[in-house]
């Protein structure tokens, strides 16, 4: 899971400036020696609590941000996939685990910082989980084991809590973002 | 409402060529000349049916692609918005109409062409609305007179039907894409 893409430089500021191309309403930035217009749409952000009975996988993040800190697997969306299969993949990839999905628990915007998070409920197909090269280490823990203090984003807080809120149900709309939420900078 | 990306000229191929970049794990544009990374991710398409008593808002598109076709509003979100407020300006550009975006009816992952198309339901404020610059002109249409023939997109058709077997409730979750579907040339 990570709340800003991965490392990329920055488009050298001398080629890419932002203006209105025709045909178009609002600044993109623009390649000022080809004309290549680098739209930049907000990003989608899919992962899945996972269930092995009624214990939740847990990973701790190796990588930044929020090195250390514990997360439920997700990652950015890719190209090809569904948002649940992109959901799945990130299971696979950062704790080793397999996983069937379920229903929406939350559809987050983050819009300050141009990101849509999407948390499913998955059941493990097996109680088998390990961490994968972004993840120190797994852990299959009870609810009342959450490390509340330690969890690595906000909206892997609140995909818990609207996990807990319509456990058992099929029938809900995804939860939101709170009104109140701002971003922090995190680390 | 587009299912292709505005006109963008493509990438110079010598320019930009693929290749995994350190750290990724996966192919990416990568500028030959700067390292610039073209992260290409899939692009979210939010719109909303939008409802006046019991009828319904279609707008008939003056722009390609399906020009002449009907869609309910719905386009590419956009940084800093939510996709609620990204369906709300939608329906205000294309259809001159102010709503208030209900539930998710459906998000409909379009894998094929990278693409996850997001369509709330939304209450009209007022019964007034007119086409927008994108659009021929607008209508509030019965059920019974909905162009089904005449549809822009299938996510159109798919949020039609899903609108109707949950019209009245808020607890349900969003209809999603029909496992058969594949994807066909649109003009
Ligand atoms: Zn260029
Ligand atoms: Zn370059």
């Amino acid at each position: 899971m990570v709340t800003e893409p991965p490392p990329e430089p920055p488009p050298e500021p001398q080629r890419f400036k932002r203006r209105i191309p025709e045909g178009d309403d609002r600044e993109r930035a623009v390649c000022q020696r080809c004309g290549f217009i680098a739209y930049d749409n907000p990003r989608l952000i899919v992962g899945a609590v996972c269930l092995w009975e009624d214990r939740i996988l847990l990973a701790r993040r190796a990588i930044a941000p929020r090195q250390g800190f514990w997360t439920v697997p997700a990652g950015f969306m890719e190209n090809g996939e569904t948002p649940a299969q992109g959901a799945a993949r990130e299971v696979r990839e950062e704790a080793l685990a397999e996983v069937e999905i379920g229903p929406l628990i939350g559809l987050y915007p983050l819009a300050p910082i141009d990101q849509v998070h999407m948390i499913y409920r998955a059941r493990m197909t097996s109680p088998r989980h390990a961490p994968g090269p972004e993840s120190l280490e797994t852990a299959l823990v009870a609810w009342a084991d959450i490390p509340w203090d330690e969890l690595a984003f906000p909206s892997i807080h609140w995909a818990l809590g609207d996990h807990a809120r319509t456990a058992g149900s099929t029938a809900f709309q995804p939860g939101t973002t709170p009104p109140d939420w701002v971003p922090t900078p995190l680390r």
